[in-house]
């Protein structure tokens, strides 16, 4: 390809983020082209109605109505997925890469549950599929990892990956307001979508832990296999206990590597952390993530999570390393090449030595993962109780580190919340079950985890 | 070059930097042959004295100890400069480039010196320089700046960048005790070195600060046109007055950018920085770098700034970047081509439109930087002073916007602290030249500024 040929990017999907990697590559488009030594131009764009009104004006010739047909023309080498979506998404980024093409995407629901056959079709047709949008908007997360850390092993990341729970735990805390009303304001505002699920349930950040854990160990790690648990039973009682305790409250993906038991978990749930950690400290849509190096010590990464700009950010990004490689005609990229390989892939033996650690690679199992517990039941005000349930936890090995009793609504209630020693999941969640069925305890008992971190 | 050969590595230079890179190549051999795709070997080791002995054993038949012996050698495609200095390594790092190689340097001090020249020389004989290691040692902040913000542009960055000064001044603030005593100490525990004055003078900073302008803004700013102030007379009264304000006292380096005049302007000082501040918050010898850009916002970067290990993970990035730039043939890496131009180079008009931007950009005279400032100065304590002080600041448009006394050892004085309004630079260049000239302040007045970042 001659130096003075622009290069071609076609757009599937033309929503929030489509519209910002326009927006952005026009307006710094003398400035990219300088830096990425050739033009850039946008040659299609795919959208699904092409008479919509837009806010952005496009020129009609660009319209398509099928992004089959970007994926699949000759003049197009770069294609970014910005539709979403796990079907024509899926159909889309696998037509582009069997034509050798270089799929970018921010979709990661998609990786999540395509990304072994991606990857392999793109080693197979020459593709490459980059995805740095994926992860924590415009932190450049991904490509820290595998560049920037690329001499590292990662015994621990862990960090705020979705930045609606945090804008929602933020006003929860800030303003001593319950969940639903935060939610509806949240929703009002366009920081949480109309079906919040995905958000508050843990499984958006659930899909970014899937992709960083891949990235660090060569494991993937489906949702359904992590500990996943959303914020909507935190109340604003529990982060006055939290900051008695001295914690605030955050949700947290956590992925953990022991590298003498070979084992990994991977956990999104609702956190107390202390406040001395800087992650405690991040506020509002923001995410962070720290990362810890056995070589480097532990890095940390804080920006914006989402939204047009940050998105269209890593995008843009992407579209940077794609010319390069495009540039280069034969280029083994990093972003393609230097990741450690899926555990199943492993096996097959395509670079020695190494792969031989990524296929010893397991899940830990419950009893190996372990921690500091916090649980909030509500119980009847009577005596003996707080010594039966103390009984119950015994029985299951779980000391109890601190009781506080507040009052409840109900006079013949009281609020107990207890703090652990260290015990491992599965002693909890027996625990859990035991105490649940406890007539003298009334609904569903509360239990968060307290995280601190070594850093 | 074959899948299967092992990739030739020469270190020039084996003290704590060149043996960290030695040590973790060597642990995390087989986990970086399958990320890299190729295994890596260290070739030859140059060293002042083969004699002496190591705590690493070294196969004797690797030490050379004529480091250019290992820039020209036809095996080594990848040089490690690792010396320091700016005398031999800067001819070691010519030699090289002119021989074709990438060189990996963690020389900020030659970068700064020699940057233009060294550039241009590996653009004439298509050799590469990489250089993550300069700045903020593990933090891959250089990647971050021109890979994964490649989209933006930056109207402000600013950060510590020197950890031996992030600590002295941590040590002072956490334990109320006096420079020297901390910077003694610094000095018994390594973390200063027995000639102090590049870190505590701002030096360091100012280097690290040039490379960053350098890369956002195409701009190579030599220290001597910085301001540049070092944190030799900050007092544990300063942080005493700082808490009283709500600020802490840090050593950053300041680069902004008005897009609208396009001027740039760079600065190294102690700064009071407000408490909400996540960088406040940065202690110890951890370095901290904020970067907004135009597109993504602000992102914010934390990890160790120096130390063995730390800038060997920088340095294993970068070959592992050389070795993706060897194994593909003739790739236009972003390292090496993706960069603004140099302002000098900018004019010869190699890249069309976005060169002419470059080379518009200017340095800021000093009446259109400005900001807040502390002024602390010891006066007579008697009546009429602080009115004529006061006059004195009005006459050079600088506004008081608050003021503090305190009681001084000797009696018959009293310490005065002032904070202005927004003022220019050339402004209290002009108050603090003729207050420093008045009979009834004892001694050099010391000013701090106030940075108050919109984030």
């Amino acid at each position: 390809m001659s130096k003075d040929t622009s290069i071609n990017i076609g757009l599937c999907g033309f929503g929030t983020v489509g519209q910002g990697v326009w927006k952005h590559l026009e307006q710094n488009r003398a400035e990219l082209a300088a830096r990425l030594g050739a033009p850039l131009r946008i040659a299609a764009i795919a959208v699904r109605d092409p008479q919509r009104k837009r806010a952005v004006k496009l020129p009609p010739k660009l319209l398509r109505e099928d992004p089959l047909e970007i994926a699949t023309a000759p003049d197009i080498p770069i294609v970014c997925e910005l539709m979403g979506g796990t079907d024509l998404a899926h159909r889309v980024t696998l037509a582009a890469l069997r034509a050798g093409k270089i799929v970018v995407s921010a979709n990661k629901a998609l990786i999540c549950e395509h990304g072994a056959e991606i990857f392999a079709t793109a080693r197979k047709h020459g593709g490459h599929f980059f995805f740095e949008a994926s992860v924590a908007g415009g932190i450049p997360i991904i490509k820290a990892l595998r560049e920037g850390l690329v001499a590292n092993r990662f015994p621990q990341i862990y960090g705020i990956l979705n930045g609606t729970c945090n804008y929602i735990l933020t006003q929860m805390e800030e303003r001593d307001a319950p969940y639903a009303e935060i939610l509806s304001e949240a929703k009002a505002m366009g920081y949480a979508e109309a079906d919040e699920s995905l958000d508050v349930g843990g499984w958006d950040a659930a899909h970014k832990a899937a992709v960083l854990a891949w990235l660090a160990h060569g494991l993937w790690v489906p949702p359904s296999r992590m500990i996943v648990e959303g914020i909507e039973r935190v109340t604003p009682a529990d982060f006055k206990n939290a900051a008695t305790l001295g914690y605030s409250i955050k949700l947290l993906a956590i992925i953990t590597r022991d590298f003498a038991s070979n084992e990994v978990s991977v956990k999104v749930h609702p956190a107390l952390l202390p406040d001395h950690d800087v992650i405690a400290s991040v506020n509002g849509v923001y995410n962070a993530i720290s990362v810890t190096g056995d070589v480097v010590g532990t890095t940390l990464y804080i920006g914006k999570g989402a939204g047009q700009d940050a998105t269209a950010s890593a995008v843009i990004s992407d579209i940077a390393d794609a010319v390069a490689l495009l540039r280069s005609g034969k280029c083994v990229h990093l972003n393609s090449e230097v990741a450690p390989l899926p555990a199943e892939q492993a096996s097959a033996g395509k670079s020695g030595e190494g792969s031989v650690a990524a296929s010893a690679v397991t899940l830990a199992p419950l009893e190996r993962i372990h921690g500091r517990y916090y649980l909030r039941l509500t119980v009847r005000d009577e005596p003996g109780v707080l010594a039966h349930i103390a009984s119950i936890m015994a029985q299951h090995a779980v000391s109890i580190a601190s009781v506080l009793q507040t009052p409840s609504e109900d006079p013949e209630m009281a609020s107990l919340v207890l703090t652990t020693h260290d015990a491992n999941e599965r002693a909890m969640r027996d625990t859990l079950h035991e105490l649940s069925r406890l007539k003298v305890v009334n609904g569903a008992p509360l239990l968060l985890r307290i995280c601190e971190f070594n850093t």
